[in-house]
């Protein structure tokens, strides 16, 4: 019995661990949900088994931390303190090559969730969320940092170009179906038609109205996208679409919107992301950065600051 | 009796729109006054009506975004919430191209609305003004957009230079009369003699000392772009001057000016503005880009946010 | 007797005039002690008299408008007004050319002065100290604005450079010695072995625990760099080291390492200076500035606000 009861009181403090750890994966769409988290953890693995593991460890690191550190347990076991790394460790693990960048990534992860706190305790005075600010500002960071030390070595997809011999190529084949998936799918770096599927059924799982709005949001993204006439790879690849995905749900839904305009609110909050993707993306050039979800971030902290001052937004 | 009764409310609730649209207008100046704003709307019509229709447009969109969104009536009636839209409509209207810019410039003055709303709940607490700077970062962001999304055509005067073979030519012949005029009349992007001199008769309708301040801000900006070698052909189209112009007003007179240094400290910071304009038009050769107000917003935090700690600023 | 009594009140006004100057030259390592300013004084002098002239002036400046202009004593007397000024003085008159820079380097410490209470207000709210961030932005400014004024002339060693053509150059011979002395030298700008040596003694006079713990700093930054393959040159030059010296010192040391893991914080937050400093090079290098201290700027307050959120940091 005394046995039965150490397990037993194991089996209490490890769920909770678990728990925390997929809500950190369920975070990075807003959601938090273990079992979404497990099955977007799925969708992740079916593209790629070791990209899954980081993502796992990531945010089970940023879930360590704040156990062993001391941090305010709701924060902790809803995933707020994970989120940052998994998108962190994933997207190292991404845009970098050699055998050592799971070790940078998992570095990342850690710094990421050490970054998610110091921007906690900064925001919290202004009651606007973070976000997914504290990963860009590191992911963007460390991959510049390649360029000086020799042990961290760039993926060559990062091209840095001169914004004064750029010139647009809009031209290709639409996919619609492909770019309105993948719009969801890239929320997690994912360009596979069944992982953006595994993901949506994943959020749909957590709630309707997340899944609903997901939908719209990467059909509002594209279309807006398509009218501004942006690239048509970008399109296919859903580039566009998931800062609309992840704007929307952050303003219609789940962030104070109280307001009966607050659906309407998300809408064009998620078309205003297709201009300011394309800024960012033209600011990073020089760099040859991606803009991983910094519109998203630019987009929703825009809308919920303004809600203080317009409450009827 | 019902009739003229029913007119007259209609009156009652139109004038006040009416009015705090035009002190949108006035309120770049850092000015609250329905006729300056009026005079200076005859100004810009001088050079082009188109143009002074958007900042009529985009002050009114400002209005009704607050009035229809729950704003505090205070704010609204003062036209602190539209100066900000006022500009970004006027500088998008003029740095973009091809018939789609009157829509652009019109959406570009609504999200300026809801940035300064932002704005104004972010910078609350630190009690220091939000000044342009939504117009300004809103402006840089819908400019860049449009290097990745067909629909926006950007001015061909906008020129993206590499700072390595960056070489200063200030030579030309200076225009002293010209440059002092435009150093006011490019408050509101003029750069005609009697736009200029029509924005000033406006400033002193509303005061003579705010009128004098700004004859003494575009001097002494001038002097010290003078003094430092500047480009001449940025002195004589007022491109140093305007800054220094909005950074001796807010300084040495609209914002906490109790000190009674507070006229001399108006001058050091539109001098300090003549180098951070050059400094702002450096950091943004790459992209680009026109430095609009922002060495005017980095000046004024400056000594505005010092003088709560160095009372006699 | 009255002489006497105001020769007295004189030497009583004049003496905290003195210390605050000399605290002003300490605090850039982040202690408050005359002597240890006066130490480092002695030490800037070695290599260059008139640049320890003008690091004396510019902590003067800075204590004078404190007196002034009414700052809290006990700002003032700490030296807490006064050691951007420092920094920004020497920094400009290192890296601008001809005999108008001592004007400026005089002029950008005033500046610095008031950039610095300006911070103070605004990071207030916070708790979050304000570091060296304002000298480091506003010489930035001051440095870049050379490309656009004539009267203010760059050092040739600043090239702006385009990071689609970089390159790498990691080779060259290792000088261990040289490399430990200059990281903590070029604290205060020194790549000589004799000033390095002497900081290093005013260190450790004014705390056996701060000489420790910087030493322990340029041997943490050395092996990290060394470790992620950084530049030879650089490592020589002590150019990963000082952001790592003035890193474990804050977060270790001084600002509330309350935490029994703090100063295990300390390294890791100086491992985390060297990715962080390469990145802040790279992002600098289309405008050929250097990173002077913001990499410690960035990692201290990373793990000071990060402890207050995860207390056991």
């Amino acid at each position: 019995m005394l046995k039965e009861n150490r397990n037993s009181l194991r089996v209490a403090s490890f769920y909770p661990l678990v728990s925390a750890t997929l809500k950190g994966i369920s975070q990075v769409m807003l959601i938090e949900n273990a079992v979404t988290g497990l099955i977007i953890l799925i969708a992740i693995m079916i593209s790629s088994v070791s990209i899954g593991i980081i993502a796992l460890l990531s945010a089970f690191i940023a879930t360590l931390i704040g156990r062993l550190g001391g941090v305010d347990k709701a924060i902790v076991n809803q995933g707020l303190l994970g989120y940052n790394s998994v998108l962190a460790g994933m997207a190292l693990a991404l845009n970098l090559e050699g055998g050592q960048r799971w070790l940078l990534a998992l570095a990342g992860a850690t710094i990421a969730t050490l970054f998610t706190a110091a921007m906690m305790h900064l925001m919290q005075k202004s009651k606007i969320p973070v976000l997914t600010f504290p990963y860009i500002i590191l992911t963007w960071f460390l991959l510049l940092a390649a360029y000086r030390l020799g042990m961290i070595q760039l993926s060559p997809n990062l091209i840095p170009q001169d914004l004064s011999h750029w010139k647009l190529h809009p031209e290709g084949t639409l996919n619609l179906f492909h770019g309105l998936v993948n719009g969801i799918g890239q929320v997690y770096f994912q360009d596979k038609i069944w992982s953006g599927i595994l993901i949506l059924i994943g959020v749909f799982w957590a709630s309707w109205k997340f899944g609903l709005y997901a939908v719209i949001g990467t059909a509002v993204g594209w279309l807006t996208a398509y009218g501004f006439g942006a690239e048509v790879s970008l399109l296919n690849f859903g580039l566009y679409g998931y800062n609309a995905v992840l704007t929307i749900l952050a303003v219609a839904t789940v962030f104070e919107a109280k307001s009966r305009f607050a659906p309407f609110s998300g809408i064009i909050a998620a078309m205003i992301s297709i201009p300011v993707t394309a800024s960012v993306d033209t600011w990073l050039l020089p760099y040859g950065l991606p803009a991983l979800t910094m519109p998203f971030v630019l987009c929703t902290w825009l809308f919920l600051a303004a809600r203080k001052v317009i409450p009827r937004l």
